[in-house]
């Protein structure tokens, strides 16, 4: 079986591949699509974009599967359909996209699936210790309603050996970004802000979460002001400093803690940043200020511990657009140079779906797709299981 | 892609290779292993089995399973558990099973997973109506486990192009089985009985339930006997004919269902047959024997549909050892030949666990493994989800 296997690899890597990545996050508010030409000559990866769209899930279907997830509203034949109904629509979405967009033909899907479970720490059942992860969506059923083949179950096999089967990306910031003279971070400001940090001629870059992105400025955008986040930094500008909840900011744990570190929302809750605000007399403006301030000393304190300033650092994201969080930021890394993915062909919306079609044909070519050093496996491992429907 | 897709499955056909099968029914009692030796040379099978075996569920976890799979009582975070605790139980018995048979290096492993719903009936989910299947068990958790490559994922496909995804087994039954001169019949009496009937030189085997098999001689056994089954059908040969208990078994409305039909033990419940009985004075034994003589009944009325009893019989299931069935089935069958599976090398016990050792094998070859003439498919179509450990 290996000799013909290392046969199909190595043919695998002998000329460009179209491969398109899907993504679909936990909001169920849209599945990313991405296509790009992967190949590898000379030990070199070229990697290129050639076109990407969100598509919104249909209305209803949102609903049915926030409520399919929840713990409590789940039944075995909700979760059967639902590994139908998901490739279904992830299928409807490709085919229209595909139509819709002047690319060569797609030989490859790298499908994530819809993550409704994830439990890197270990738990008891009997006598057996388990982590344990779970993407719904079929691969079967996506390669079928499509006519491509299609990798999916990518966090498995880092699990069996002691992984936490996250975070996936680092190995495509890794390929994609890392420079042989600078060191390199990849800012990511979502709700919380994460960093991946790339050493020159290292395979073993550093990510972690490093604190609050964009979690509480949108919160009080919503509660004062009714938006869905502060555009371009605006209402953050027009405040100023504020040192009051400065003192309190930093007495937060986790910003302390030495890496490697992860957080969820639960962590910068809507409960934790009131009961600092109940002790202050402060306007909303400064807040914002404030907030914007803290994401970027969060960020900017972690990259100066690895790099000592002098870097390269992209930033993606919502907090990316947010000029508040992004002077501040370059004002403590005065030597560091800026830019964004873009400059690389990654669009920065795209990123996580271009990472997993990265993944998909890594995995076609045999070549392990998550890096021990991230995830604490035992051993990096090759993974995903693929579909063929010819 | 399909150009080197194409050449690996030439290579894949080379030589024999040894696949593994596994087969966990919904009971949980125990998990099925088959080891056999497959090739194919000028268009002919050669099909071995080398060695099988039973391994137990462990007994926390038969109860553990049990309780996850009912409708009632499933949280994703069980599923998700389930989903990994599954092939490691199954990876324990395959590595145990490896230790102590004699077998050459496994190639690869056929996997069923457990189906916790089948679905093969639509639904309706908003706007979107559906069939469903859905096995659990990570493909990729056991090819890293066992460091051999998995199938798993077997009944999508066919559902995809609105095949019931079942049964699987009638291309297995075909291809070891059928005979270029006779009619072969395959029927295995289970807990329902069912029948694959393979013409000669025709591609299209019929295969169907027909009737109840042990489900309601067990059941009487257990009641009056305390025992879990007739053995050898010794209680049935003291009891004679009852004319009075066949009247009322005739008028089962299954019985006269012109093929195909399917049931389950649903329409061959307890209440039923207590019903049935309510009216009648009968002695215990009496019972047994009329159950026997129906069971047999059932099977032939439907050979002879099919093969004015001039055929080939292959007898399996727990039905093969109760002699009254057996000799009721040769009388209402003068003209037939019958035997064992056993005879051509399948041993019976492992019928099924070989057979997706089979389908795992014609996966790799990029062969169908369902047959639409048996499950409604619109197409054939290659099926299974492919993980490599390496």
């Amino acid at each position: 079986m290996k000799d013909i296997l290392q046969e199909f690899r190595k043919r695998w890597l002998e000329k460009p591949r179209i491969v398109l990545g899907i993504m679909t996050g936990t909001s169920f508010d849209g599945i990313d699509l991405a296509v790009a030409s992967i190949s590898k000559t000379n030990n070199t990866l070229l990697f290129k974009t050639l076109a990407h769209s969100i598509v919104e899930y249909p209305k209803e279907l949102q609903k049915y599967f926030s409520q399919i997830t929840s713990q409590n509203h789940t039944s075995v034949s909700d979760i059967s359909s639902f590994n139908f109904l998901h490739p279904h629509c992830v299928a409807e979405a490709i085919n229209s996209f595909i139509r819709s967009e002047e690319i060569p033909q797609i030989e490859l899907i790298g499908y994530h699936g819809q993550t409704i479970w994830h439990q890197p720490t270990s738990i008891s059942i009997g006598n057996y210790t388990m982590t344990s992860t779970f993407q719904l969506g079929s691969g079967s059923v996506l390669a079928q309603k499509t006519n491509i083949p299609v990798v999916s179950d990518f966090r498995s096999a880092d699990m069996v050996f002691g992984g936490q089967g996250a975070p996936l990306v680092p190995i495509f910031d890794r390929d994609i970004f890392a420079d042989t003279t600078n060191i390199v971070v990849l800012v990511n400001i979502g709700g919380i802000a994460n960093i991946s940090v790339l050493f020159p001629n290292s395979h073993k870059p550093i990510a972690y979460d490093v604190g609050p992105g964009n979690v509480w400025i949108d919160y009080i955008t919503k509660k004062f002001y009714g938006l869905a986040f502060d555009e371009g930094g605006k209402i953050a500008k027009t405040g100023k400093f504020s040192d009051e909840l400065w003192e309190q900011l930093l007495t937060i744990d986790f910003i302390e803690k030495p890496y490697p570190k992860s957080t969820g929302r639960e962590e910068f809750s809507v409960q934790l940043l009131v009961s600092i605000l109940d002790d202050i007399t402060i306007s909303s403006e400064d807040i914002l200020h404030t907030l914007a301030k803290f994401t970027a000393y969060c960020i900017a304190k972690e990259i100066l511990f690895h790099s000592n300033s002098e870097c390269k650092v992209y930033v993606s994201g919502g907090g990316l657009h947010n000029d508040v969080i992004q002077s501040y930021i370059q004002s403590y890394l005065p030597k560091a140079t800026f830019t964004t993915t873009e400059t690389v062909g990654i669009a920065s919306d795209a990123k996580e779906a271009l990472c997993f079609a990265y993944l998909a044909w890594r995995s076609m070519a045999g070549l392990p797709i998550s890096l021990p050093s991230i995830t604490g496996a035992k051993k990096e491992t090759i993974s995903g299981s693929i579909s063929f429907p010819f």
